[in-house]
């Protein structure tokens, strides 16, 4: 099948660079010795999942029981539910995958883990817990001085195997001397809270961080033995504008088609907010919706539900409808969950058609 | 089942306040002999659009042609493809609609015409066109002044039925003073625009207008005869900031559990990005991401995937984990798409559910 071919609009994905990116983190994570264990919320496909454990990854993370039972079909030898599992039903289904595979969950409540532990108890199962922890983000995880009693508490229910932490710095974005000062200070919370953890006899054997952004600086980290990048897989305009990668490191964009020129010095692409999401830029800054790469002059201003608005005026030329433009997307985890599929691309040529079987898969 | 069965985050619709809407919507069409031609963007359900049929419409209004494909399975009696349908596959599928439905297109330019003309001889199929004309929102749609040029040319295209005239008329937004005098405006462009292309023996048969905000002023627009408006079966937050609707009015929400109260001031949800999409109010006002209808102090602040921040500092009272709430969203179009299925309540009670057939149908 050639692009040409292919139905717009449509996520594209550079097969060579999508496998550099794939195997420059795995190799990272051999040279530094740091259990990888990606998150899958990016790519929702196991497909690329069974990649990623070819590689070398230890497990799989994801955010939701659902997305955990379709990488299942990746056949992982564990899988972290990075989120607190709250709520019956979704234990009972969580437990259903424990007889096949090793399951941890990320929770930061007496609740979650209490409720976690009744389901593990009713199926006879040992469920791994990491104690979350904030270490700046302000968004899950308890106090790095509530940890220990925490744990503590966390660790005396049955059928739960306390095994250490996880924190997510999100809140390192930029990799500039302030991400670089953050990481030092994340560095220095983590030791601390390993500290304060084996003070009680509950040394973490895992600690688990990272994220896209700050994840070649993961080394730097004391303590820390495992980190869960997604977005690394593809890249997207947030990392590029965050100096988390190189245009050359972006792997996917969506192909739109020209459809229709009849306002001038506007372009509209039949792609808007149910094709790229209306995620602006994670910096904040007010640089539209996506780059197009055939004409980076051109400005992304405005998004409807199926329309993209592209200011064409600095282009100094003029498209036709038909005309088709590849266009490099904000934030790829948001986009990928809007398509059905993805086409694998290598050197004009689809080679492969994915489908993003976790798309959708909220509960 | 009940609703404390759902597993969150979860669309719940309101049978009662759903039925009530698609009614209010059908009498007003009836009332003033507009043809009801409902977009299905919004519920991208053939069991809603059935009823909407049921009760009078004259057809089904969809952005792409994998949406006209899903609406197929509610059996109307016509499709319009309410968007420029431009390449040689998607004409191909939408040739293998027409022979089982009527099916016309809203184009704005000459290649998009010859396209579908060409597409048309080459399946012996009679396509509907109406021409899209710009009559204040700047997205797609000739200039009126062009109109009756681009009628001319579409009309002489073989196997294209020329029909009439479409227009958006998105941006009467807020229904207030200007709001009502943007609607005046709009009648004289209509009106001026029929006489145009009656001028040139092109007098048009339908003339299609109607989004949600303005749709009960559609009588006030002079030769308008039909209206599309989609978001009128639920509402959301921006119809009711646009003062186009009550509040109880407002059929949708998501349920929510709260999966973390770990941060003081703070409660996180378990719908995010994927659940609620990123839209803000369409009135640019900052007021958050939803309003919790349990809870209308609580302001919903930020947005990551798949968690929701709320800050709780003005509720007066706190929240535990495992805690619901239902979340009136700002935009449902969007809601809707990412979500896989939705559970139709009457007091209290899940009488159906049902799935989002046409969601990702982006090509």
């Amino acid at each position: 099948m050639k692009i040409s071919e292919i139905e717009t609009p449509a996520v594209l994905v550079d097969l060579d660079v999508m496998e550099r990116n794939l195997a420059r983190v795995a190799q990272y994570a051999r040279d530094h010795s740091l259990r990888l264990r990606p998150h899958t919320k990016t790519h929702k496909s196991p497909v690329i999942a069974r990649r990623q454990l070819d590689l070398g990854a230890a497990g799989l993370a994801v955010a939701k029981t659902g997305e955990a039972e379709v990488m299942m079909h990746a056949a992982p030898k564990e899988i972290l539910v990075a989120y607190p599992v709250v709520g019956h039903r979704k234990l009972e289904r969580l437990m259903g995958l424990a007889g096949s595979t090793r399951i941890s969950v990320a929770l930061d409540s007496l609740a979650a883990a209490h409720q976690l532990s009744g389901a593990a108890r009713a199926h006879r199962r040992e469920i791994g817990v990491l104690i979350e922890v904030d270490l700046g983000l302000k968004r899950v995880g308890v106090q790095p001085d509530e940890a220990a009693a925490f744990a503590k508490a966390v660790a005396r229910l049955p059928h739960l195997r306390y095994e250490g932490v996880a924190t997510y710095p999100g809140h390192i974005k930029m990799m500039d001397e302030t991400g670089l000062a953050a990481v030092k200070t994340l560095s220095n919370s983590v030791e601390s809270l390993v500290d304060r953890l084996s003070a009680v006899g509950l040394r973490p054997e895992i600690v688990s961080g990272g994220s896209t952004p700050a994840l070649y600086h993961s080394h730097h980290v004391a303590g820390m033995n495992e980190i869960r990048p997604g977005t690394y897989v593809f890249n997207d305009r947030n990392t590029l504008e965050l100096g988390a990668c190189a245009r050359h490191e972006c792997a996917a964009t969506v192909l739109c088609t020209v459809v229709s020129t009849a306002q001038p010095g506007q372009v509209i692409l039949d792609g808007g907010s149910k094709t790229f999401s209306s995620d602006r830029l994670a910096t904040g800054a007010d640089a539209g919706f996506g780059e197009v790469v055939e004409a980076p002059q051109a400005v992304f201003t405005k998004l409807m539900e199926e329309h993209g608005f592209l200011d064409i005026r600095r282009c100094g030329r003029t498209f036709d409808v038909g005309e088709q433009v590849h266009v490099l997307m904000n934030h790829v985890c948001v986009v990928m969950n809007l398509h059905e599929q993805v086409y694998g691309v290598r050197q004009g040529v689809v080679e492969e058609v994915w489908k993003v079987e976790a798309r959708g898969k909220l509960q």
